[in-house]
């Protein structure tokens, strides 16, 4: 199996690299390897089904991408996700994945193709309602989809990846709001010990500590701007 | 079946009817019937699994939301839907709710809180490369798709959600940018030839002509402000 991620960052891709990790399948990242033309390649290739944006995921004649689907598709396949639980695992992925898409609008509101400080007067104004508003709000679904089923998962009575999606969603969130989050997670402890419990899964916590794993950085997703967070 | 969305707008909820429709499914489509409220209601309802935000299906005890997620459900319980398939169908769904997101973006570049005139500035510099970078690289990835194992479907040999989302998405675009899309369509024939198809589905054509249908208007995804589309 072949994962194609830039290599620089942990982003969308740290998604997949959870699930192959917990799973403990072997796979080959690729553009750690071999830099990020290798991306790039995979984008261009004409050779077989299209594909649009990392992360991709090739398995046999399969090329998958979008992240939600590249980890269901391996829960399923490889893993023991039950077929009943696959749309309310699903739906947590979508939930997980816009919440990722609105923090990467808080250093980004104007476009991608200029840098944070040239979008950052836009950036300080669209930070406080995500803050203030947004992070309570999905925090708080997951909350209360954990205490709506008294379980320690998420969906069902097993990890699944909305599990692992959730729990690197928050550590993402601690390292670029961490005022913020001290704040939000006050008033959700249940899902401050689902993190903790994914954490420490043999597999992924060997990954964690492993040099596989791409820390937080001034790249991707999870940025830490302090201008951003609550005020000290 | 009870489907859960706000009823002035085709929006989100659009890509759900057009499922239900094509597979010929008696749906309650609840707030036509009793307003915006009762889409409200269930978002705060505590008596069962918690939902985050519209379109929202209720079948049963389950409750689902995500509007790829309901689709593909719909497709998998009460359609033909090859399990084999569902990953490619899941990821097209994928793509077209990403052009979705960018097509929104465009009338409000800046936040949801505000108007379209109180952010009309900024809107007037997110659609050029929306227009010029965007919609060809979205369509013609679906163009790619259509040539790449050249059939009459996106996925597989048959109609699936994945088709119906395209075909909605390219007709709520040629609302909202006219000019542009005659420009881009003019490099996808076979994506218009696809609209066609599906369109023509006997099922989906009697939907269009019924007043279930709600029309594009000035709220929602697709809308047409003729500034933003190509110059004259």
């Amino acid at each position: 199996m072949q994962l194609y991620y830039w290599p620089s960052l942990p982003g969308r891709g740290e998604y997949v690299r959870w699930v192959l990790e917990d799973l403990g399948l072997a796979y080959d990242d690729v553009a750690r390897r071999e830099g990020p033309g290798a991306v790039m390649a995979m984008l261009k290739a004409s050779d077989g089904p299209p594909v649009l944006a990392p992360p991709i995921l090739v398995d046999g004649e399969r090329r998958l991408f979008q992240t939600p689907n590249i980890c269901v598709y391996l829960a399923r396949t490889y893993g023991d996700l039950a077929e009943e639980h696959l749309p309310e695992v699903l739906q947590q992925q979508l939930v997980v994945l816009d919440l990722v898409t609105e923090t990467h609008d808080t250093h980004h509101p104007t476009t991608t193709t200029l840098s944070y400080e040239e979008q950052r007067e836009a950036a300080l104004v669209r930070a406080v309602p995500f803050r203030e508003l947004r992070l309570p709000k999905f925090l708080g679904f997951a909350e209360r989809v954990l205490a709506s089923h008294g379980g320690d998962w998420v969906v069902g009575d097993r990890c699944t990846p909305a599990d692992l999606a959730w729990a690197h969603t928050v550590r993402g969130l601690r390292h670029a709001f961490p005022r913020a989050m001290a704040r939000v997670e006050a008033g959700t402890p249940t899902l401050s010990a689902l993190v903790d419990r994914v954490v420490e899964r043999p597999r992924l916590a060997a990954y964690l500590a492993s040099e596989r794993a791409i820390d937080f950085n001034a790249h991707g997703i999870f940025r830490r701007y302090p201008e951003l967070d609550d005020p000290t």
